[in-house]
């Protein structure tokens, strides 16, 4: 039985991946006059005069919503908001199991963007955090966007800044094994969609200077006319001062890192072989990867990631999400905010010893224990420098919530 | 401690009373390529190809939102959403222990009831059921009448016809006690709010001809102009076929059942007086009935009920809506009608043995392991008969399951 026949086997015997399990117990009328009627008044009474009890005597303070429309599942596409629970359950398996966070899957009825943010911004009584999930672009930045500014909320999309922060952690790593520095590195980067447009924002908010973004037309420039939008126009604005133009193959000519976060076909060896010294190649797209990491080396490549779990170094982005929002959650964070993606970054990038470090292995593995704890803490930390902190908290005792949290043996 | 401050602090230990609980193991790659990708891909495109399926590869066969804006929280009124979210979230706790359904609590930021019918329609990828909860009147009406048309889940809102389901079982029971034909009696109640309006619907559907519903400024008839409402209206249409006119006090003379849903101080013992020989009480006001079940008796009652769990006879949702929800879930059901709830009605009663019943004990205690069962088994037969159930089940199997789930010890 191959592995496909195998998860669907599973997810019919257990009938689903998650279940609401009480804390409370209300097994004689003692107890039921306590979790509720007529004991349960009190602690609505208290929340009635400060709302932010809530966070005390509620759930709350740890529920996190994994929010999708089933637009971009997978590779699988638009395939639907019913299709795409199998998905967001497993994802609140994973928060659950590696950060101690209760997240719920909402799978939403609608694809119209308004009536997303409308149905999110309802959500702010019961959740302190927001996941989106498998949300397509460009809608997923204007989703994002508003419900950054409309509430407050620590709202994430995770396919664009998990897979941006897990590839920045690789990067850290592998420019500490070719001796380069962050801000004198040349970046190419090829795919425009969610992914994309977040790895280049994060690398810009690390020191990142010269970044030159491509999408299947070619080099995102001022001025291009075919196959732009409106976020592209933003990355243009912001990216390739020297104003470069040509194809794909042009971009990759005396880059030292190249991050690909679209499909398969669109990068050959050649192209890697026209790299400087001691190139970074970081090709995430899945199950496919823009380059194969025999071909990659071949072609000259000093460390390759992939997002695969059968390669070294594979970019994972159960290595962010879990800490990332234990972290938001325990300081109450109204945002998860650039500073709280780097701190993120360069926690995971740091449970990787010195003494380990080698081309092959640059990202931690996804099951190390220390990464997660690593992550809250760093987060928890940016989060209150930043001022989103709703809550002072001490970013070691975050480390340690989250240590015990995690529930992987 | 009172109950009160014991209730407090459990609130703030537990920090809120339910969790997301895995069902499926993510401890080590293989697992992980099951529950998530690449394997989970599978699942979700046997649903994209059949949505039906949902219910087969997720959890949302069992899945229940608890959805409320916080507008009528027990005695307290509108103290918001964030402040109704512990009793939202005692409710889930009940829905597990008792009924095996794993509900989640959704306190929504809004009170506008179109906004809220909107939210509540973008949940039914991920949702069977939805339980709406401590909504004000008579905003409730129109959220529900609106939901059970414009939707396929299960509705019911439980402080109507939880509440008017076990009133019905205690008055079955009562019935028998008295000696009285449930077609031939006279019955008064008082209250013309969520619970009132529901107990004079579910009076009718099990067969009661003669009803008077009174409110505070008293007998509700045609032509009635003070105080009147779109649904008083419709309940004027409907009851009151003598078109008796006056106060509180002139609907009780010659009644055999009188139905409280008000508060207390709007019931004397003369008006207990003045009913028939053999007269039933059902004081539900809570926590002060309407009239004490002593004064009641003294003033000649066969039978008391009320709302409190320290007198005989309490009428406590908690008999209803777990074997409600499991039995509707459990054949899929597409609504949760007249007949379902009639038929839930008689099943509760029918958990009081004939040679256990008595004046003092015609509702069944909230803590019997039989009730739920009954109650499931009857509500998937009547789903069936009725033609809303989306599967045929065994009824006898459904009972079966809702014991199996039922964890209380």
């Amino acid at each position: 039985m191959d592995i496909y026949q195998e998860s669907l086997q599973l997810h019919q015997e257990k009938k689903g991946k998650i279940e609401i399990a009480p804390l409370a117990p209300v097994t004689n009328q003692k107890e039921l006059s306590l979790a509720y009627t007529p004991g349960v008044a009190e602690p609505c009474r208290v929340i009635s005069t400060d709302i932010s009890a809530v966070n005390t005597y509620t759930r709350r303070w740890n529920m996190v919503a994994v929010v999708s429309d089933g637009t971009a599942v997978l590779g699988l596409g638009d395939i639907g908001p019913q299709a795409g629970l199998p998905v967001m359950e497993g994802k609140c398996v994973l928060f659950k199991a590696f950060g101690g966070v209760d997240a719920f899957p909402l799978c939403v009825g609608t694809k119209d963007p308004d009536q997303i943010v409308q149905f999110v911004k309802l959500l702010e009584p019961t959740f302190a955090g927001i996941n989106l999930e498998d949300i397509s672009a460009p809608r997923c930045f204007q989703i994002e966007e508003r419900l950054k500014k409309e509430t407050n909320m620590a709202i994430f999309h995770d396919d664009q800044h998990g897979t941006a922060i897990v590839c920045m952690a690789g990067l850290i790593n592998a420019l500490k094994i070719v001796g380069k520095k962050i801000d004198q590195i040349k970046v190419v980067t090829v795919g425009a969609g969610a992914a994309g447009i977040a790895v280049i924002k994060l690398l810009m908010s690390m020191g990142v200077k010269d970044v030159i973004m491509c999408d299947r037309t070619g080099i995102i420039h001022q001025g291009r006319q075919k196959g732009m939008n409106p976020v592209k126009e933003e990355i243009a604005q912001i990216t390739n001062r020297e104003l470069r133009k040509g194809g794909i193959g042009d971009a990759f000519q005396g880059a030292d890192v190249f991050i690909g976060v679209s499909g398969p076909g669109l990068v050959t060896p050649e192209m890697i072989a026209s790299m400087n010294a001691k190139a970074i190649v970081m090709a995430m797209s899945n199950p496919t990867p823009e380059i194969m990491p025999d071909e990659a080396k071949k072609a000259g490549a000093a460390v390759v990631c992939t997002g695969r779990s059968d390669y070294p170094n594979q970019v994972n982005n159960v290595l962010a999400f879990p800490g990332v929002f234990r972290g938001a959650l325990d300081v109450e964070a109204r945002d998860i905010n650039e500073a709280m993606k780097v701190a993120a970054a360069y926690a995971i990038a740091s449970a990787v010893k010195a003494e380990e470090l080698s081309p092959e292995f640059v990202i931690p593995k996804a099951f190390n224990p220390d990464v997660g704890p690593a992550v809250a803490a760093a987060v928890a930390q940016a989060a209150i420098e930043s001022g989103v902190a709703g809550k002072q908290v001490d970013p070691e005792w975050v480390g340690q919530h989250c240590r015990e949290m995690y529930t992987i043996a």
